[in-house]
């Protein structure tokens, strides 16, 4: 009785002349009695003729099947057996890719995955082009009339409702299910996906002060929006801090379970941007900032998602220099994913092939023999230094190889730097120190993949005991879930919301200095990460 | 703050860089604030395009319009500038007729008022035909599968709610208004009525054991039925006790305030039904009975409901036998109505035109001249025995004039009878005399008008003194305005259905004694009656 639709098994006396209640008030009656947590049973207009022709038609007794709202129940259905499932969908909308599961509320039980292309990528790859597209036409009618239309804004929420309506097709197809059996949604995105999923007006999300319409959606129904689930199924929209704090991070912190922890945790989610939560039970911290795009896939040449044909592992043996990588699939690689770029760039380093400043060094200047033949294997002079040739030889050329290009290890270099910028800045706004930490978190496809060795080598993440390291993947669809399944977790959104407090990095003079101090590998101050050799090490 | 739909002024401080709560959040924090009744304040998804932009637009401040559901607040519209009014509909949804009242929730004013017939009575002028042609077709299929379309059900509905979107702008017109800017609608029908109206099956509302689909509707929004009122407007539909007692009864109580008095009152609303409450604060207890056709016109054949035409007041002087009669309207009278039928029967009696048993008597036994020429003028023979024509001489003959046959005049008896029967049976299952009683209130198109001391004369009413009887015209009407203005009446409603006990008459014995004891004028036992003079009295 915790999921956001649950089935009630139901048993009402039969109507007699002595007992002439009508129908659905002794069905309430019943699910009163039975549920008896004092909350309101309601029956929606809508479902009035299903729910009555079913209870009767059962013989006042059989399973109903109810919205479990904040205001209350609300029965939506009523079966004369019990069904064997009752399908509900989690979705990632992300502002790239969207990523949904299919669960059944009895059991928990995941019935089918999947994942899609974002389709609004065609107005933009990123927010800011999403959000201009959506107003374009607005902007030229000022003030704003009440019953103006946004065209731009209709068409984003009608392609992601296309969208998120075919993945749903997906997931039931695979369940052997049909999509109007479909009992409930919960979505978690950004602020800007939020908005665009529900049709709302996100022009000043990003004009200062960076007011969203709303954080909070209030309940709306699947054919509120066009949604080709069951018409009476609730949608949840996971509620968002403001412009740059959305809804999918509240869904990380659900899913890390570190709102519930008493001892102090860091959350740390890459995806375009680098979003990290320090806190526990007390008081929740968070930032964000743009650590992400080189590990996204979103910058470097050869860098892609982690998906069929990326490198998502490598390593180059200290004294044999033998390259090993693993690409996702049984497919040719095709490029590189963040958690094959992290370890490709350690491994760089941990060889000596570039320098502590992330530079590909000179193969003619190089003294070790062994070394130097490997350089001049796998280094090709171009233009502005070297490009690391990772998957043949500088003789086969650069044309169908994955290659890492200087240009793209200055950005991977930049990201690290911002990436540990960002986690110093915030664990010293509270005094603490990383050791601290009973916990970090990784979540994000960079989360699910990553080695946090290779990371801790490059000075990106801490140098703590690799036990302090958790991946939990798809964090965002992890904490839909979580709400599906658990009212707690609905109301501790509520909580969440309330305990948080947002740094603004762009302002911060503390992290402009310390990304100074975070481009080096490990760092500046090798104090930091003792566990790394330095070349001085190294050489003995 | 008490009205159904409410106007709120809104003073919020304007967004900041330290002050980036979303629009919405701000609308609703700061209405919270000024509400300050721990009620939640939702803004529906419906509205939340149309207020966001409404607030942005006035600058934060200005006036939003919120529904006052029992479950909570929700914004559904916002204003620069306080609006003159906020219209509601107030709805008497009756079998045969529809009235209803224009108001502005702001000052409780009525704007405007109108009536029409209800053209559901194409189908048949009762209760029983009405259902029949709504379940015509499902009756061939049982089970009942959960997807059946009921045909004649979807077509009585469509038809009242296009009478009642007719009703509609007939009241705006006459308020010189849009039917657009209905803010609410407040329905008092009986349970029939209530189905039709909502679309529900009222298969077994006629059959034993008599069980409504529902007594408490859902909130719903003019919108979900086809209303042409504004999308948002709720709809309160009066709730019920059961199939025969409906809520134009719950708002009949509501509107005589019985259900707040500490001394006991009886309520008395005679329609196509008589409908009777006894009760106060404490108690109520109700029955109906079929005492209302002969005064509602049903019956008669000059029977008519009162409207232009009609008879409603007659008296024969006893002395020169002179008749005097008030016509609704400038016009030539076409009938008479339930309130001159019985001060002419009253009349009749006293001027002992008609016997004890409301038998015309014969001129030609008629001893005293002056009222044996009356009855020559007046009493024209026929088949079984006399009419009686009003408004002309028995010379003119009977076509083109009022006439009352005999046979309806028995049926006026027998209506008496119900009433008074009806009345004396109610009072003593609570071992009370109506003595007793605070006060006797009259509704109905019948109490709008009827002379109490006639119906005491016909002994149909108790005798009593004339102040204990007070008329309150159509209480189902006054019932309606009195939710949409009072959150208290909502509430009472609750109350009221908890506390009320229904007598079934049909089954019951002492009835059915006290019906034959009352089929005399005023009755078997005159000593009940003793301000009514009998025969033997007149005679001196």
């Amino acid at each position: 009785m915790n999921s956001l639709v649950c089935l009630i098994q139901v048993e009402a006396q039969p109507p007699g002349l002595h007992n002439n209640t009508a129908d659905l008030d002794r069905l309430q009656q019943a699910l009163r009695n039975t549920l008896a947590d004092g909350r309101s049973v309601s029956i929606p207009y809508r479902a009035m003729v299903h729910v009555s022709r079913g209870f009767r038609g059962a013989g006042f007794r059989g399973w109903a099947l109810l919205n479990n709202l904040e205001h209350g129940w609300e029965v939506v259905d009523f079966f004369n057996e019990k069904p064997l499932q009752v399908p509900a969908m989690a979705l990632d909308l992300g502002t790239t890719h969207l990523e949904a599961s299919l669960l059944d509320l009895q059991t928990g039980a995941t019935l089918s995955e999947g994942d899609c292309e974002n389709t609004q990528i065609v107005f933009g790859a990123d927010i800011l082009s999403r959000i201009h597209h959506a107003t374009s036409l607005r902007r030229q009618q000022k003030p704003l009339l009440k019953d103006f239309l946004d065209p731009g804004l209709d068409e984003l929420q009608k392609i992601i409702i296309t969208a998120v309506n075919e993945l749903a097709e997906m997931l039931v197809r695979r369940a052997g299910l049909e999509v109007g059996e479909i009992r409930a949604l919960a979505v978690s995105g950004n602020t800007t996906m939020a908005h665009l999923f529900l049709g709302m007006d996100p022009y000043y999300i990003c004009r200062e002060p960076y007011i969203p319409l709303f954080n909070r959606a209030p309940v709306i129904f699947g054919r509120d929006i066009g949604l080709s689930t069951h018409a009476m199924a609730p949608v949840w929209i996971m509620p968002s801090v403001g412009s740059y704090f959305g809804g999918d991070l509240i869904s990380g912190i659900l899913a890390s379970g570190m709102a519930e922890s008493e001892k102090t945790r860091m959350l740390i989610d890459v995806g375009t941007n680098a979003e990290v939560v320090l806190g526990n039970s007390e008081w929740l911290i968070a930032c964000a900032g743009a650590a992400g795009p080189a590990l996204e896939g979103g910058v470097a040449r050869m860098g892609m998602r982690a998906g069929p044909g990326a490198i998502e592992y490598v390593s180059i043996d200290p004294v044999s220099y033998e390259i090993s990588y693993r690409i996702i699939g049984e497919v040719a690689p095709k490029g590189i994913c963040g958690s094959g770029l992290i370890d490709l760039v350690a491994a760089l380093y941990l060889a000596r092939i570039i320098d502590i400043r992330g530079k590909y060094r000179d193969p003619g200047t190089e003294k070790d023999p062994l070394r130097a033949e490997f350089m001049k294997k796998h280094l090709v002079a171009v233009d502005d230094g070297f490009s690391f040739v990772l998957t043949g030889n500088a003789d086969s050329g650069l044309t169908g190889q994955v290659v890492l290009e200087q240009i793209d290890l200055d950005a991977m270099i930049r990201s690290k730097a911002a990436m540990y910028a960002i986690l110093t800045t915030l664990i010293n706004q509270v005094g603490l120190e990383f050791v601290a930490l009973e916990e970090i978190t990784v979540a994000g496809a960079f989360g699910r993949h990553i080695n946090p060795q290779s990371a801790m080598t490059l000075g990106m993440l801490p140098d703590l005991p690799l036990s302090t390291y958790r991946a939990i993947g798809n964090s965002s669809l992890r904490g839909a879930e979580k709400v599906l399944l658990d009212r707690g977790a609905r109301l501790a959104c509520e909580q969440i919301l309330s305990s948080i407090t947002y740094l603004e990095l762009n302002v911060n003079q503390e992290f402009m200095i310390r990304f100074s101090g975070a481009r080096f590998i490990p760092h500046t101050d090798p104090s930091l990460f003792p566990s790394v050799l330095s070349f001085r090490e190294m050489d003995g």
